[in-house]
């Protein structure tokens, strides 16, 4: 078998087999099949696709280049969530200890993303003491006494998906639905997930920017996930504002700890709500998500979830108190408040631009190993569909000096949109889909 | 400018600007753009094609990437012949002392490339003595003395097209006709070309298999030489069968000495004379083709043509001898004449398979660097059209042990097929197309 015949094969828009996928992951991440040749095969794969079965080996192979971490026993099923990624999303901090309360355990082993702010991991290290560099033995033995553990990788999950990641990134072949697909799907694999909860991101602040290629993206990954014996529930949320009001890791920390509260945004818990449900479902906890979401709301309204989020900051070496004290959090030294300057209907608070105007405080990263600051970000006050007069505060900055946060005035302003006739609130989630 | 940006600039079958191609093909020379991004982008470039402007702007690029051979001032108008390759092509061997005897200056400087036989310059090292490295002014003083000249590249010409090649070729990324065309215009470009016959081989041993897929490549020739500023007038040849009867270095010399002793195959002798008129015609030399083949065949037939052979190889340092006693030539130990053993037409002769089976004697080469044997080959007979009787001679094996002949015999039988139905020959030359 050669490399450069596989290529061609792809190229002329034929399906590849198993062992030809088998070959060339393989070969890529023993470094057998250079740089160049896989760089020439995504862009064949992008332009000509795959089929589903194509998609399938491709998983498979890439979950397991490298360690398959062995849940089974923690659960009847291990559900894991994931999300494509959006601004202002701390989904995983609520949700985590949600459905824990609940019963269903969460072990959750993550890479550190690029993007607008941190990602999980980092926003849980805002959160002083807490620790996510656990070693395999202390992950497993968290998650079986406390159900919960969110911690960076310890084991090598899936090296060949994060190689071709990379490649992707800097060759102009991310934006393909079977290598999104299988790079999320061999991730959640090798991180030992027999079901997912899948949340599909949908508008300017995502990766998908329209519904119908997010539906096409779910509907493969649950046709990728029968394939490989997993069961994929995917939710398609809306992404065009930002989720909740909090951008920033410790200010998402803080709307985290409001929610499991009961007092957070309303957006924001409801989206919550939904994925714990279906999680509870695929995990055999729930009959159905109806009932799902009402175990849930009992335990956010009787305390059992910001109970357990104490016991899981607790347990990872941070300071619990920090869920009765958010001044316990890093605070950005300079706040700007930013007021309308007429009045109107909100009709558009542009994620993306938000997004970015928060990476410039120094909220995300662009490469990899750069440090994030916790502190900075903003916090949005009214969202689209609701009324603002003029003078009224529309968000707040959060930066390290004056200067920034002018900038970032400047630059989170072009996000907005007014509009003289009422605008109705955009939907929160597009649709389940189950598989 | 990132080269990101660019590959998903042609992902997405945008045009490039010429800056973004110089830029590309810039950044590629001084490794400031890595392989792996050069080879998405060829992919992309195959896949999703390119305009008449961008292909005249690569072609430009390649060709300015390195130095441009200064030949203005030898000529009127300085003429280049160009052959996409085939099985048994040693036209180079005879146009060029032939349009020389006429007064064309022929110049050319080229690489060595791999195939199933050596390259032009391979065929010619197979004349004792004879040199081909030439410096830039031994060169230049050759073909000013005797006008005519042909040597490998001491300047480095259209090095960014020698680097893409190489990459296209273990990318799969060969077959595109936007970056045939700009490879081949640019190391003529870059080899002080004003006009160009380009001699485009059509059928199973050629790099085009069809004839419209040759025509296209051909059109698309003519318009990117038009952006260019440079004639050029392509021939579409038939190439479904060997040329002439010789394949295999010393072999084809000593097949190309026959022909300008006017005692060639009548293929052979036809086909240089179309190419060689078409040269004198875009060197101003003569009014239209006919003419130039009255003034080529006077000087067959009166032995000009052979004369200027002589000087060439004596100026090159060769045995001019060669061209009187063709026994100086490398004679391969072995001999093995392969009879048909029943009786019929000749149908095909692969030429491809032909060619395969020449490679496998030693004739040609895989990888840069290999040496090729010149004096094994084959030598067909009867050639398409042709009546064969049962126990005649097909073809004459040269080889260096009993071994190698025999597998060449299994292996090249496979290439014949015979009817018991007349069959026409086929075509010598399908088209003209002048630019």
């Amino acid at each position: 078998m050669r490399a450069v015949d596989i290529i061609a094969k792809k190229r002329d828009g034929l399906a590849l087999t198993a062992e030809e996928i088998n070959f060339f992951v393989e070969g890529f991440i023993t470094e057998r099949i250079p740089d160049y040749q896989v760089a020439a095969w995504a862009m064949a794969v992008l332009l000509r696709g795959m089929t589903d079965e194509e998609t399938a080996h491709l998983t498979m192979a890439m979950a397991h280049s490298g360690e398959i971490l062995d849940l089974s026993g923690l659960a009847h099923i291990v559900v894991d969530k994931h999300s494509t990624g959006g601004v202002g999303d701390k989904t995983t901090l609520v949700v985590a200890p949600l459905v824990a309360a609940v019963g269903l355990p969460v072990a959750k082993m993550s890479g550190r993303g690029l993007g607008f702010t941190g990602g999980t991991l980092d926003k849980l290290e805002s959160i002083p003491g807490f620790s996510v560099a656990l070693t395999t033995e202390q992950f497993l033995a968290t998650v079986r006494q406390h159900g919960i553990v969110v911690a960076g990788q310890s084991a090598e999950l899936a090296p060949a998906d994060g190689k071709l990641y990379a490649l992707r990134d800097v060759t102009a072949t991310v934006p393909s639905l079977p290598l999104i697909a299988s790079s999320i799907m061999s991730k959640k694999i090798a991180a030992g997930a027999e079901a997912i909860v899948l949340d599909v991101k949908v508008g300017r602040g995502a990766f998908m920017t329209t519904l119908s290629e997010a539906r096409k993206l779910a509907e493969l990954m649950i046709r990728i996930g029968a394939s490989a014996g997993r069961r994929v529930t995917t939710v398609l949320s809306g992404m065009g504002q930002p989720l909740g009001r909090a951008v920033g890791n410790a200010l998402e920390v803080a709307e985290a700890i409001e929610t499991l509260r009961g007092n957070g945004p309303q957006d924001f818990t409801e989206h919550c709500l939904v994925i714990g449900a279906e999680m509870l479902v695929l995990g055999g906890l729930a009959p159905d998500p109806d009932k799902g979401m009402t175990l849930l709301e009992r335990a956010l309204a009787e305390g059992q979830a910001l109970a357990k989020f104490r016991e899981w900051v607790s347990a990872q070496g941070g300071n619990a108190r920090v869920a009765d004290d958010l001044s316990l959090l890093p605070q950005a030294p300079v706040t700007l408040t930013v007021a309308a300057s007429q009045a109107g209907y909100l009709a558009e608070i542009d994620a993306r631009a938000v997004g970015l105007a928060t990476m410039a405080l120094g909220a995300g990263r662009e490469r990899k190993g750069e440090p994030v600051d916790h502190a900075v970000g903003v916090v949005l006050g009214p969202k689209v569909g609701d009324r603002v007069e003029a003078g009224q505060p529309l968000l707040t900055i959060h930066a390290q000096d004056e200067q920034s946060a002018a900038a970032c005035k400047q630059q989170v302003l072009g996000a907005y949109k007014l509009s003289s006739e009422p605008v109705a609130a955009p939907p929160l989630v597009y649709d389940v889909l189950r598989g």
